[in-house]
């Protein structure tokens, strides 16, 4: 497909731009020949990775046929969430025929990811595509190569077939930007698929994918995730290689970016994350930690997982359905031979969220504020909250700089200070965030997340196979003091809404490690989510 | 012994400040209380680490035996290379009794250490002892606690008696300051011990320690361990825990900084990093690299080491001794079954130096020149050169900063690919400097050690068991045209004083890993000394 862009550069106004970009990404659609879906559709896209891996690893399943399906399934999530930047049925069918060809000459497929469709944010770079990261004035940066995470996935067999939303300056937990509008919520389009990988999320949540990539640095995976009721999992930063994304501010190593995936199941993690560090990223990105993956088979059969609740960060408190899954599942736990639970006192989560938010952009905000304005297109309100608005935004000099990161270092030394004292605790359960799904521009607290950025420990979300609803969270809610103005904001969003204003919202948890602990954490989940009679994947969704 | 300091802040002029602290110095030498060394003194002190440690945990020689010859042996090295800030003979030897007691009790050592006395560069935190990091200025702050990396080690067993010098603002590759004055070299005095670990470097090369522990964000292990012929470890930075030593600049993480030995004995660094790391010292300094110590026996028996050899890094070209020495070693492994010889085309060792030189003082020198300012002690050449008189250096701004962290990145990418296309290479081996020991005030070329800094890969320090002379190394020079300034300097010293200007000086090589590559860099450093018919450890000095 040709794709003639409208640019900034090139003269166009930014409405032109966004409007050329959105064409664009229809016209794809169509071409991907949307139809109504069989049985056998149905029963390939409602497959989870390692399922879906076999299948095609016998062959029982081709390479085309699944990416076909998932193309189509792919277009029609964007008639639901608009999560979509473009299809890409031409380089994806090109690629499951090859990997066609490959298993019938070789009678062996190319890798453990054979033919598996992996949908992609748009700010990782795809050779030959556009590469706007949600600016308008980016239209037409072209990237010259595939990003290197995307190459490894290449090399173990992967299709990419699809490029997802992201919002105006990558740093909203929602999803709105000038080029491609607001990515709503599948289960209900008065709240966000969060964000910044709402596209993934919103993808995910609908089957229109198994496996997507997004980047996290403050809770850029795990909110999308928890929104749409699917796993997703921020590493340790440094594992996994973040070379060839698209961002403002590189260089800046203050606090690091992370990028990960969201899948239907807990194996679809588990094989990525086994995949792209068996590939050993960092000979070619040495920046990253040369760290092999490691086995954990057998870890809690030795002995019990102990796991301290974090109930509240004891900043902002949670919404009433979050705080019901949080007991219910704990409940469940507690009954178990095999866990043990014990309490998790935060510490200082209201200074953690100062020393992240006066790091994140610590130019003062130069470079996105320049990024956004060099097309005129005007600034999405998420954008001047965590830009123009945001109290601990400060432009840095080089000394206070330094003052900062040792604040950050010092802070990092107590809390790992608090999780030694608590001698054998191997993982922390905490809400993904202080609520479902919000109202659309209403993602003003990163705390719960962004915690564990600051801290750069791994985390994973996972769904609680739950909704909100009326009949469970409708109770009246007691009165209750705000602790500060951010958790009168949060609080007001429920007595506003209510149980009503959030139905249908999927409900999720997320499952803390220390830095560097990604197996221990992944096999500490599969233990919990036995324990709790959760499933290990998402059921299908009603959108079928 | 009391130890009232005098002061800056206490009014005290500089001169009487660092007067006072050499008075301190030679009290706490003069309890030590010299005399001639016996048999079985020399028996203790010619022992290595490993031998040592054996008989120490057998009971054979009592640690209180032990420690009372190191001090000693230290207060001797004083007198021969002025390497010492102060002895500790109160808190060693009641630590060694301490240490006596537990072994006649309990039948078995406290640890892997016990007993085993290690000496420690003044900068590195000791709780209740002064911490000047070489400024007039510091004195008078005092540790509130031992650096990390001391607890671990107090923890195997060791024993602190011993702190050296090191020079004004930390970044020479020589010692000297206004504290101490110039720690000369043991083996000529007309040549610097190097630096900044330079205390450490003399006595360890004048047997005075066996272990000892230095700094390193430029060479400053390697340097004063190449110059005093003994080896030296700078690991990858974040596998050993910085926390607590001093130093301006704190908050800085463009380059890191290092930690590391400084020994006898290839055995006496190995297991020293098997200690400290098997302490888990990510657990408390969370920035550092939660990775265990990993076995590599038998890695280099079943295939061969491969070795690229770097005979110039193209911009300083070595003095004749090293160039020599570098062929004697390769002539050796050339003859070996075990080893493959490769060529190792260095790739922009100048643009390197410019990208770290760029970012060692990203504030424009601020707090290093407040440091100095601050006691009106007068600046050190060397330290003129690296901060006011260094052409990269620059006043950074948060942008500016970025910018050159993202070339500092680039540039790291391209030296993997480098790596990367020599498919299966091991190990770099190559100079540790452009000579020996520079005369002093003339070590103004880091481009051999930190090139491995900005890489940030580990490099290890060993003898060759051969020094200057002007029997091997008095051969007329043939003209040569220098290809830069740097390397006009380089040149001209040996033009101006020749073997004759060098002799005795200790001569040594440096190898080096991919980055994370610790474990197997010490394994092919086996191979490489074994092979090249080097030995493991270095022979008693004629010192004694």
């Amino acid at each position: 497909m040709s794709d003639v862009r409208k640019t900034i550069a090139g003269g166009a106004t930014w409405q032109v731009v966004a409007e050329d970009r959105r064409r664009h990404r229809d016209a794809t659609i169509a071409e991907a020949k949307p139809e109504a879906f069989s049985r056998e559709d149905l029963a390939i896209t409602n497959s989870n990775v390692k399922d879906l891996a076999a299948r095609l690893a016998s062959g029982e399943w081709s390479a085309t046929t699944v990416i076909k399906v998932f193309l189509r399934r792919a277009g029609a999530a964007q008639g639901l969430a608009n999560c979509v930047v473009e299809l890409l049925p031409e380089r994806a069918m090109r690629r499951a025929e090859e990997l066609d060809r490959y298993l019938a000459e070789n009678k062996k497929p190319v890798g453990p990811l054979h033919g598996v469709p992996i949908s992609v944010k748009e700010h990782i770079a795809m050779m030959g595509l556009d590469l706007n990261a949600g600016f308008v004035a980016w239209v037409g940066r072209v990237a010259e190569e595939d990003a290197l995470l995307l190459q490894i996935l290449w090399d173990a067999g992967a299709v990419f077939y699809v490029r997802s939303t992201q919002p105006q300056t990558l740093m909203h937990l929602e999803t709105s930007s000038n080029l491609y509008g607001v990515t709503t919520n599948p289960f209900n389009s008065t709240l966000t698929a969060g964000g910044s990988s709402g596209g993934e999320g919103a993808l995910v949540g609908l089957r229109g994918s198994v496996l997507g990539i997004g980047t996290d640095i403050g809770g850029s995976i795990r909110s999308p995730a928890a929104n749409n009721g699917v796993f997703g999992f921020k590493p340790t930063s440094e594992r996994l290689p973040i070379l060839g994304w698209s961002a403002p501010m590189a260089g800046c190593e203050a606090i690091l970016g992370t990028i990960g995936p969201l899948s239907t199941s807990l194996e679809g993690v588990k094989l990525f994350m086994k995949t792209v560090v068996g590939g050993k990223p960092w000979l070619k990105s040495p920046n990253l930690v040369a760290m092999d993956w490691r086995d954990t088979t057998g870890l809690f059969s030795e002995r019990r997982l102990k796991v301290a609740v974090m109930w509240d960060d004891e900043v902002v408190k949670p919404h009433p359905p979050i705080s019901r899954a949080l007991e219910e599942v704990v409940g469940e736990l507690e009954k178990s031979q095999n866990v043990e639970i014990v309490d998790w006192a935060p510490q200082g989560h209201d200074r953690a969220w100062s020393i992240i938010a006066g790091l994140y952009f610590a130019d003062g905000g130069a470079q996105t504020s320049e990024a956004i304005n060099a097309s005129g297109e005007p600034w999405q309100p998420l954008s001047k909250w965590i830009v123009q608005e945001n109290p601990h935004l400060k432009k840095h000099d080089v000394t206070s700089l330094w003052s900062a990161c040792a604040e950050r270092d010092e802070y990092r030394q107590e809390y790992a200070e608090l999780w030694n004292k608590k001698a054998d605790v191997d993982v922390i359960l905490c809400p993904v965030g202080p609520g479902v799904a919000p109202k659309l521009n209403a993602a003003r607290y990163w705390g719960y997340t962004s915690q564990w950025n600051l801290l750069d420990y791994p985390a994973v979300v996972f769904p609680v196979n739950d909704h909100v609803s009326p009949e469970k969270d409708g109770a009246p809610i007691a009165d209750y003091g705000p602790r500060n103005d951010a958790d009168e904001y949060n609080w007001s969003q429920w007595t506003q809404h209510g149980a009503e204003g959030y139905e249908g919202a999927p409900i999720s948890l997320q499952l803390v490690g220390r830095r560097y602990d990604e197996e221990k954490l992944l096999a500490a989940l599969e233990v919990v989510l036995k324990e709790a009679g959760l499933p290990t994947a998402v059921p299908p969704t009603k959108a079928t």
